[in-house]
């Protein structure tokens, strides 16, 4: 379903990617080309939110020794020691508005990158037990004590092509109708 | 950039779609199709959740009446009176486990849906003042104590084509790379 968009790469139907995205936990031992990262903060950057405010901000990880002392942090240590790119996400409070609407706003730049990652044949994995350590991830990322951690994106060259998961039906979603 | 899908129905390439997307605030008088609707719902429906909670759930509104009822809610009573379609989108406290997690992934709940949208030549625009009278809002829907507000997305289909508003350089949104 694929085929070459103006910029001359491939690029995935919307419907198949949202509906063909999966977490990814394993990565090939390749490094991430610029060109594509930056891609995926591009999406994200076009996600919408309250009063136009952005209040997201990101910290990118490459470094492996950097890289090593962030999977302390959790008990997801392994896909994080082996990511070659993590995205530490953060809400700025000097740019928030409302919680509520920041932090689903900070959701919706999430799943733009996420599925830029899937369009463009990355990985990636939504790493949210790493909030425990929130404050520890802050510090060793340098981040300013406005910044808070809303999650970490690992990003990579799949290893691995998981099964879906499942979903609860639509039935199940839609409580009432008018 | 959009082809014949398998389905026969053209879908936007997921770039196109998540650089392309406007909030539509004004809407033609005509009712969505039925597939349309669950179109959208599917689109939500594979959203990411922590642990796959899927803490999401959703009243629909296409009675003209009770779409008055809920614009008296909000100061931006014309869109949501003339929206064919409203999708109220709760939280729904009995699936919920982390908060900010929960609330994280029914933004990236209501980002599918903003693209499926966009995807099949329909406008929509996340409402998020209406928060305000959240508790309002639920009972006129007849939702239980458990459900949360979260947004109301009103959908149709577009009167208008608004110019895309500006976004922060990537370098504002980078705070840093190691």
């Amino acid at each position: 379903m694929s085929q070459a968009s103006a910029g001359g790469v491939p690029s995935l139907e919307v419907r198949e990617a949202i509906l063909g995205r999966r977490s990814i936990r394993r990565f090939l031992d390749r490094p991430l080309r610029e060109e594509d990262t930056l891609a995926l903060l591009e999406a994200g950057r076009w996600a919408p939110s309250g009063l136009n405010n952005q209040p997201w901000r990101v910290i990118l990880v490459e470094d492996r020794s950097k890289a090593a002392e962030i999977a302390e942090c959790t008990r997801y240590s392994s896909i994080v020691e082996k990511a070659p790119l993590l995205i530490a996400v953060f809400l700025d409070h000097s740019s928030s508005y409302d919680r509520d609407k920041d932090v689903m706003s900070v959701g919706a730049f999430i799943q733009n990158i996420l599925l830029a990652a899937h369009d463009r044949g990355l990985g990636a994995v939504w790493l949210g037990e790493i909030l425990r350590e929130k404050d520890r991830v802050r510090e060793l990322l340098e981040a300013p004590p406005e910044f808070e951690l809303m999650a970490v994106v690992a990003v990579g060259h799949p290893a691995e092509e998981p099964a879906r998961r499942e979903r609860k039906a639509l039935d199940d979603l839609i409580y009432r109708r008018y």
